[in-house]
């Protein structure tokens, strides 16, 4: 059905990436082979090329890609759930299963991080990842689509599993909240669509950029502010106890994330996903404490939200296909990631296909 | 270091249990092989054995018994969390890791139950239980004991578990609140020390059987009835607002559940955990639904609630020992059965100890 | 600005409801006085005018009446957020504001219902209500309107609202789940709308009546089927471990309720909203304990549910006015409360428009 | 029974306190009138006196002391929940209760705080306090307390009432868990007993004061270290998954609030009591998001979590007699406020008692 070769984009340093021609990885017997038929670039995929992450494999082994959809080509002799032909949508994080945080539910979360022998895989930061023509997936991770959903979109189901993560574990309920999104990227722009999928009242979108920042409003955000000219506690707070209800940092910014605590009302919350680059980031405690608000932060795509993503974009409720911006063949790589770290090209999502 | 054949209670038919010398099971790569000290008797156990539930081996395959101690005698290939002579626990139920239920931690409720293919299993239930030498456990169903523990009281365990799950379940924070636990044997006990450790004000016990009775008031209960004598609902409640905060149900008897309904104020919650024998009950559902009530059940040990129930009695916040009224050997384990049965006698938990 | 005597439907006998000339009721210092403009009639008010509850004005004092929307004529002297001539809607339960529920927000179960000297109003129930020209509500429980609603739906936000506070207290993230609603009335009609703009998958209402399941497909149910042909458990559960995520019980018979707590799948819950006739209902709660289920149900539009319904209806995501099937004037009551009743007329919600 | 003058201790400049013969405060209908037995002095007291708070009384009317408890002299004619005579305890917030906040049960975060015409009262910051011969508490701020408890006890309750609504606010369940508390005054010193009266495993005190850490051993910590000389990062993370599964902050610095969001392995949550000083503080966000953690803050003491404080106390799972090291009479406290500010003397809470 397939070769047991398979091209694959190797890091092989901080500043290289090739294609190179290796064995299709083995099939284990709770798992699925997928052929890979888009793989979408995720910033977080720049930053373990340059920086490897705990548990990741060293460079000359290393395939990346953690956002990506394909078909079935093989199951493992103890998966009855998937067929060959399937089209499959995929999560990145498959925990150990064993430790006491995956067997709560916080499989993001692996104590076991980076730990083979327990079991611990996250395709494209331990394990190989999809850029590439194949890739192997544990049965838990893997999530048919309908073929009204393209390979493309489906690969960006992990952002908004992700996002989707976010709001479930910040109480996600938020019918008739006033919402800010802080960050126009992927996230930001996804965040804004739940926030209205879910029934908020107002949701205002802070970006830098104004094509993102068009696609915010497309995508139902009731007002749009450019961040470095509206800063948005000055606009949306009178008096310490005003605020909105819920503020959703996406920017990943230390002003970002400093605004993002302020903004609620007294009682209220912020929803942190996007990571600041350095770590350290100043914010105001006080404010903070006394207005008796929580910060929830979110890694990955949890508790099976994938599966809720393919549900909302089968009905039609979230819209990812405007946030592809680019395509590339796996052997333009290497230009697919400058596109997507040059901040002059209007990049949001930009998408291998291997095949 | 063992022999490879060991005695076991093998389930002939729904009257005949038998002892036999069978192969010890294999000890697979995520898994540890478990020398049995103590397998206490439930009342579960007794029910499985009549009537075979889902999953369940045939007549003449079954071993039942799930709550169980002993030594590690052998690790998987996979295995380095636990060491050969370790002094550990157990919980009964392995999900299958892969449903949507198991990775949101929900693994007692796996959807997969008595699927083997898919990995489920449940000693004692739908894989070879505790009622003999030697069994095997995933690694993820295995807890450490301190030597101040002992081998029986580590055996109830599990009985811990099922109630701290229970709390849990429920909303876990009862401090200042008046409870109320209908239900005298080990479940209804456990729950009257658990609510009081969490800070209850008031805990009252509505039981059957004086032993029992005597026995909830050294574990703390701060009134102690009989349930035939004196309704929960005409001592605790003086117009339908009033009542407890929270109702605990651990008698799985018809009139039990009614009342458990019915006990809570206004805005107040019932946890069923006792199971109705023919399952059908009648219960006061509009005083329940204008009382905006919440009812939350609970099924088996989940969410690693084993781990925090070691840590209680490794801290002498719970008393399980005085919950153990006979010891026996595997080859009595007709009479232990019996004795369990045997509203008579004044039994409470009865175990065996294999070796 | 209006005369001191106002028009009142009042309830002479459990038979008898006449339209008097009575003196505008006082408006306190945190009050607003109403004038109204549309009150619908409830199922409740049917109940307590034959069968009076705690705490309710005797015949010839009592004015029914808790779902309407109006104008207001006069605020009270501590008021300052509402002005004369305001269009509002409003909720019926003000709580005492001291009771341990009332503090943590339960007002809806407040513990000193029916308690005037406390401060305890259910307008409609325990004081004056909406069939009557005019009404004082206390300024908690008043929300402004848009131009752009109709003072006609506004008199349904509390139905609106009671749903939303039942999703809210169930957990109110339903992202991708398959929800069944059992009843075709107005509450089980918004709560189809409810799961499906908070993003259900599948949504399957069971009704009786071909013109409100009709409108049940209008406002997004993926499937309709009559409850007397139709067997919820046999169409949705193949196995006791399948089914749906959430049930929601909006038919108030005993059928229903039953049907509700099989419904859910293992580790699913229910949410009950009707409320039985005579009371006790035989369900099978063995099933629902080994499901490891929860059951949540709901009395009143609490936690300030009525501001988030107003929100929905202000953004177009949903539709009460289709749920209006006739309109009568204050003279009119009789009539149209037997229209209410007349199970042959396709009635959902009546209003009567007193001015 | 008293005479229509008190003593009070008003503050007259952010240096002055001055002794004042002044009226007795009236008693509205839905209060009572307290005989003020001690009162504690708080922090927030010393903060507020230096920089008046939003809704203050203006130098020269205004009367601090927010932690009191005392005898019922007088109650209000919409009163029958207490008796003249009655021994009480207090909490100091009333919100309105007419905001979305009081409505959902957030009256500590009141958002018309310091909107008198509203109705917002909190005692000793925006309406009369404590240091006085006699206060007016609105009802629903009001618990009795049984004789075994007395009355300087009493005054630190709402200390106890923070700490447990902060438990309560960031889940409230953490039976086995570890937890690290950083902060030994009282608070800090009240979250260790909380901590073990809830069940957790490890409690690990970080303190600065000999005399405090010997007490927090006292109380139950498991360990107790040095936080100028053992960093707690350092000494219990081992790895960036590692760490507490709760971390509780309680000393208000930076370099606290710093470690606390860095303690918890990931998952894990922490718990911001203490107030910063000047509010901006500098935190390792990277890590805490990547951590999939959450925070949780907590202003004063709510959800009536002061009753829950009284029925710990009553029943002897609380010691809050070993955290007073002085007592003053009210002539005095200028004196007192000097030994609570003076880090010298081994004071952790200091009373004023009246008369």
């Amino acid at each position: 059905m397939y070769n047991r070769k398979m091209r694959a984009a190797i890091v092989k340093s901080a500043e290289i990436i090739e294609i190179e021609n290796i064995d299709i990885p083995e099939c284990g017997p709770d798992d699925v082979l997928i052929e890979i038929k888009s793989c979408a670039i995720c910033s977080s995929d720049i930053r373990v090329i340059k920086y490897p992450g705990p548990g990741q494999p060293p460079y000359g082994k290393f395939i990346p890609g953690h956002e990506y959809s394909g078909v079935i080509v093989e199951v493992g002799e103890q998966v009855d759930e998937f067929n060959i032909g399937d089209r499959v949508t995929t999560e990145a994080h498959y925990g150990c299963g064993r430790c006491s945080n995956c067997r709560r539910g916080l499989y993001t979360s692996c104590l076991n991080w980076g730990d083979d022998k327990r079991g611990h895989r996250v395709n494209g930061k331990t394990t190989p990842g999809g850029f590439a023509e194949y890739v192997v997936n544990h049965v838990s991770t893997v999530y048919k689509i309908p073929d009204s959903i393209s390979f493309d979109e489906a690969s960006l189901i992990t952002n908004a599993g992700c996002v989707l993560y976010g709001f479930e574990k910040s109480g996600g309920y938020i019918v008739g909240d006033n919402v800010a999104v802080i960050g126009d990227g992927s996230i930001g722009l996804i965040s804004v669509q739940i926030a209205k999928v879910l029934g908020a009242d107002n949701v205002t979108l802070f970006g830098l950029d104004n094509y993102k920042m068009e696609l915010g409003k497309k995508f139902g955000a009731d007002k749009v502010f450019n961040f470095k000219t509206t800063h948005p506690v000055r606009l949306l707070k009178e008096s310490p106890n005003s605020g909105v209800d819920f503020s959703i940092e996406a920017s990943g910014s230390d002003s970002g994330i400093a605004a993002a605590l302020e903004l609620p009302k007294w009682g209220g919350k912020s929803l942190l996903i996007g990571i600041p680059k350095t770590g350290d980031v100043t914010a105001d405690f006080k404010d903070f404490i006394r207005g008796n608000k929580n910060i929830y932060s979110v890694r990955g795509e949890g508790l099976s939200s994938c599966g809720r993503a393919v549900s909302l974009l089968k009905n039609k409720r979230l819209n990812l296909s405007s946030l592809i911006t680019h395509n590339f063949k796996l052997a333009e790589i290497n230009e697919a990631i400058d596109i997507h770290q040059n901040e002059n090209e209007m990049s949001i999502k930009v998408i291998i296909n291997p095949r």
